[in-house]
Order: structure tokens, then C-alpha cells, then sequence
């Protein structure tokens, strides 16, 4: 286990325990082994780990361009749904989502937020009641 | 309630007083209600609304761009559905869907084709004997 | 020269004698010239040549879906440049590429718009004077 | 029936008897019957059967694009499906999808590899004991 | 002049009173001077104007959306030059470029580095001399 | 300097000792050295590297993917001006680009062949001489 590896796990859990290296190895684990290695290593163990740049800056930039390609709906789900953990709200990420218009489009930015509903719906409150 | 939302309004229920509205609203409009309302403003409020191109050439343009970007499937299915009532024909349709795998390549075309499949079959008549 | 090369060169012509064949053909008809014929015959012999959809039609599909790609800048210049032989007016191609803003973003329509900056200008009027 | 269309079919047929035909022309065939033919005739008939590129490399040229674009699933599955037939292994067709990360990213790479997991796992050993 | 514009104005020259104000509107503003005003409305006065997300937030959300589409060459570099103006510095964007290639590949991140290299300059010292 | 880079620069150096290296860093080197160096490591040290697919498929597959994307034209003509280097011909980088346009469509296919028409001419022998 490199160094890189250990770092990059670090990270990965810190900001989802369960859902990023899940995401990860899953499926991929099975039939590229080294690959799922590797996106952990270079993703998180070499990029994310840079000084240079905060967790929550790190985190929009990959709701922004994981939505703006409009081509990586399961990555994009991830990253919503740790978002928290890096100290973005919920309301900040539909201003992401919405922003993405400009850049991509009204159709990208649709279906963004439609295959995020359920992450961005506030489920600890009766609808209309809470802002 | 803006002059410009009442003239979207007005225009997409013209092309499709049910699924138009319907489906820029559905989902979108209870986690970015302000989203679902500036679709509605500036696609239809402000660009469909516009002078100097009537609208059955604007909805050839929707299809045109929306099958060629190979990733707005929810709204190609929309405008398909609908284009009858801009003067577009199913077999307009079909022909305007082969000619764009001259710009994105034959599987954007086999999958725009394919997934509006049943949109485009003519369930009015025994196959084979209607044109 | 098979059927389908004589009926795209026709077409070909027709739309831009000068332009639409000198551009297929020049660079790439040194290094392929088998690719710059089926270029002519599939899409100007086989697509274009189809019943089913009128030149000016065809046109604005070909306009709206290469601006839409955002990376096929000489393409877009030949077709917008021969629009008007469609009947398509300047005005009119002014319209669909703010359109295609819709679909796929700002930077795509505001660049596509820029890259055929001169040939949307009306040169015959004294600018402000002409609408 | 064109010589074009007869050569593309016995290509087609010789990669994949069952898969590709049916893949090309089913659904597709009922709206767009002309496009399932010319599918067959321009891809297998036209570009496959040239000389000057074997079998295998179109094969991994397939394969590359269409993972590399991100918006083929449908027919990234039926290459990657039939690439055996080619002589690419399995092992071979996983090193591909890797190599994508780089150009296309990783999710791109990622989703690629999730969609074919089924096709890419050897079902004839039990796993860990075979390469 | 509505209010969307002059707030949109207002937003846009506060990020760089000279360059975003003139990109938006030179050379697009002379054929389709309507578009030019929408682009301040709806990105800057509707948008951008926005609360529930910092300006710095939206610039960095700006240039991931605009590094990873890899064909937004003049507004990324735009936005890039601007940056200082919402609190992000030169080491912070190159940070935002290399995250790129996570999501978009490595040719996308260094065509964006390549093309802002001169913005990303450090002028005021000399080199090796400043970290 | 790491065995992932040593062995990076060593691949990269066998393909094209001048212009790949040179490539990579020129440019990018001065405003995000790590980046030039990670390019190295994971692209060349990491996947290269990898036994299970010859440099000759490897450059096949960067080839097609690049092409197809359309929007990596610098490292397009990087790979094509070094293909011989793996074992490509000329006429068989001509057959990849010819095929591209299958899966991206002629504007991309046409781009590509036009933007490394100068590599792809022979000037060893006098036009129609040879094959």
C-alpha cells in the first residue's frame, strides 16, 4: 500500500466514510482492480491533498464540473451527497446547479437537479414549513 | 408574476399545454422553484417570444440541438412529442434525426432514434399500410 | 463516379458552388481522398438528397446542430455563410444561434456568434441605418 | 439490395452474427428503416471494409471512441461484447477503458467500465484463481 | 433599460469593469445586440445577483464549469483574469485547472493551463525568486 | 523524482525524445511544474507502463480518443506526428481519422484530418508517386 493510497483513503473517508470508496471499488473493483487504485491515489491522495486550495473550494469545483459535463450523473450524486461534509448546504448546491446553466445549458442543469431531487429535498422538515 | 413568465407560459402551453409545463416544473420546482420559473422567462418568455423566426423553425432548431448534444434525452422526448403541433410531421422528425448523425456521429443518431421509439411509431394505422 | 457522388456534388453545388465543395475537398482531399468523396456522398448524395424535409429545413438543422457541438467552427461558417441560398436570412441565423444558447450554454452561443461575426453583418447599408 | 449494404452485413455478421445486426436495426428499423440500412452499408460497408487498418485495430479504435465520448453506451456494450471475436481479450478491452481516464477523465472512464462489468468478468473461473 | 440589466451591470463591472462589460458585448453587440443584454440579464442580473451563494463561490464554479467544457477558451480566460477581483489568487486557479483533469481529462486541464498561461504569470517578480 | 516518473519520462522519451517531453512541459512547466510532473507519472509511469497492451494499441487508442473528442487538437498532433515511432504508418493514422466519423460525426473527423494535414503528407517522394 503506497503512501499515495493511504493519503487519498484518508481523505476519501473524511469527507464519506461510506459512499465515496464504496463508489469507488464498487463494480470497478471487481474487473480493474489497479484502476479503482489509481483514481484513489491521483484523485485523493495526489489532488485533493494539495495545499493551495480548501476542502469546500475542492467540492464545488466538482459539483460544477462533475455537472457542467452533464455526462457523470453516479460521480455527480457522490459529491452531492458528502456535500455537507465540506460545509456546503444543501441551498448552496442548487445555486450551483442553477449557475450551471450559463455554462452548459438549461438541459444539463435540469437533469442535474432532477437526478440530485432527493439528496437537495430537506427530509427533517414538513414541506413549506421550513425555508 | 412577470410579464415575461405569463408570455413563457402562454407559449409553452400553446406547444403543449400538458407536458411542457409539466415537465419543467415536475421535480425541479420543489428543490429550485425559482429555476422552474426562469426556464419558463427566458426560453419561452424571452427567446421562443421573439420575432424573425417562426415557431415551427424554432422547434426544428430544439430537436436539432438537443438530439445532437447526445445528453438532453427528458427534453428531446418533450419536443418530439409535441412537434406536431408546430406543423413538424413524425416522419420530419425522423428525417431530422438521421441528418444529425452527419454532425455527432451514428450513435447519437441510433439513440436519439431509439429513444423516442415510440414516439415517432404511427399507432394509428396497421404498419406497412399507411405512409 | 457512382449515383450517389454525382446527386451530392449537384446538391453540394447548388447550395455553394464555390464554397460548400472547395471546403470539403481542400486539405483533407490531399491526405484522404476517398473520405472527402464519401463526404459528398453520404451526406450531400444519401441525407441531403432524401424527400421528406425541404432544403431550408435541412439548413437550419445543419446550422443549429453544429453551433450546438460548440466545436465544428469552419462547418457552421460554411452553411451559415450559404444560408441565404436556402432562404434563410442573416436575421434568421441570428435567431437560431441566441437560440441554441438554450441548450447548450452562453459561451457556446456568444462564440459561435463571434465566429461568424462578418458574415452576419450587412455590408450593403450604412450601420444603424438598415434594421 | 446494394453491394455496399451486402458487404457491410457479411463485416457485421463476421464480428458479431447474432449482436450487431440486431442492435443496429432493431427499434431503429421500425421508424428509420433507410437509417438501419445506411448504418450498415456506410460503417461496416464503407469504413470497416477498407483496406490499410485490421479488424483488430478497428476494434480497439471502436472501443476507445465510443467509451471516450460518454454518451454510447449502447454500442460501447455491443463492441466491448464482441471484441473477442477480433482478438482482443477481455483483460485487453479493461487496459482500454483505463487509458480513457486520461483523455476523457474519470468518471468517463469509470462509467464506462460499470456499464460493461457484466461483459468484461470471466464467468468460466472462480475468481482470484484465474489471470 | 430594465432593472435586471442595470443590476446585471452593475455586477459585471464590479467583477472587471473593463473586460467582462466589453468581451460580452464587442463583436456580438453589433449583430445581435439583444442577445448582448440578455447575457448581462440573466447571467449577471439574474443569476450572479443571487443570494445563498458568495461571489467567490460563483467565480470558482465559473471557471471549473468553463475549464471543464474545453471549448469556452475566451470566457474562461475572462473569468481567469477577473479572479483577483473575488478573492482568488493566481495559485488558486491553477489549482482549479489541474482539478480539471479529474473530471475532463488531462488534455482539457493543459489546453486551459496553456491558454491562461500569460494570466497566470506571475509579472511582479522575478522568476524562482517568489513562491 | 519518483520511479513513477523516472519510468514516465523513459515511455515518453521512446516515443518522441523531443516533442512529447517538451510537449508536456513547455508552457504548463512554468505556472504548475506538479502538473507537468503528474502528467508524466500517471499518464506515461502509471498507464503506459502497463503490461496487457502493446505501445502500438496504446497509440491507436490515444489516437482515436483524442480525435474524437474533438477539442485536444496540440495532443492529437503529438500522438500522430510520433505514431510511426509505435509502429503506425501514415495511411493507418489517415483509416483511424476516417473512422472516427462514424461515432463523432464529419465536422470532428474533418477537423482532425485538416488540423495534422501536414504531418500526414509524405514529403519523401513526389506527389502521385507513391502509395
Amino acid at each position: 500500500m503506497t503512501d499515495r493510497y493511504r493519503r487519498g483513503i484518508d481523505i476519501a473517508e473524511q469527507l464519506a466514510a461510506d459512499k465515496l470508496a464504496h463508489f469507488v471499488e464498487s463494480g470497478v473493483a471487481e474487473v480493474a482492480p489497479d484502476f479503482a487504485r489509481m483514481v484513489i491515489e491521483f484523485a485523493f491522495g495526489d489532488i485533493y491533498a494539495r495545499e493551495g486550495l480548501d476542502l469546500r473550494s475542492r467540492e464545488l469545483i466538482a459539483i460544477a464540473a462533475l455537472a457542467a459535463s452533464g455526462q457523470a450523473g453516479p460521480q455527480l450524486r457522490v459529491h452531492v451527497a458528502t456535500a455537507e461534509k465540506s460545509g456546503i448546504s444543501k441551498r448552496e448546491v442548487v445555486e450551483v446547479l442553477m449557475q450551471i446553466a450559463l455554462y452548459s445549458g438549461f438541459p444539463t442543469a435540469l437533469n442535474a437537479l432532477a437526478s440530485c431531487h432527493d439528496l437537495l429535498t430537506d427530509h427533517d422538515c414538513v414541506p413549506g414549513t421550513c425555508g
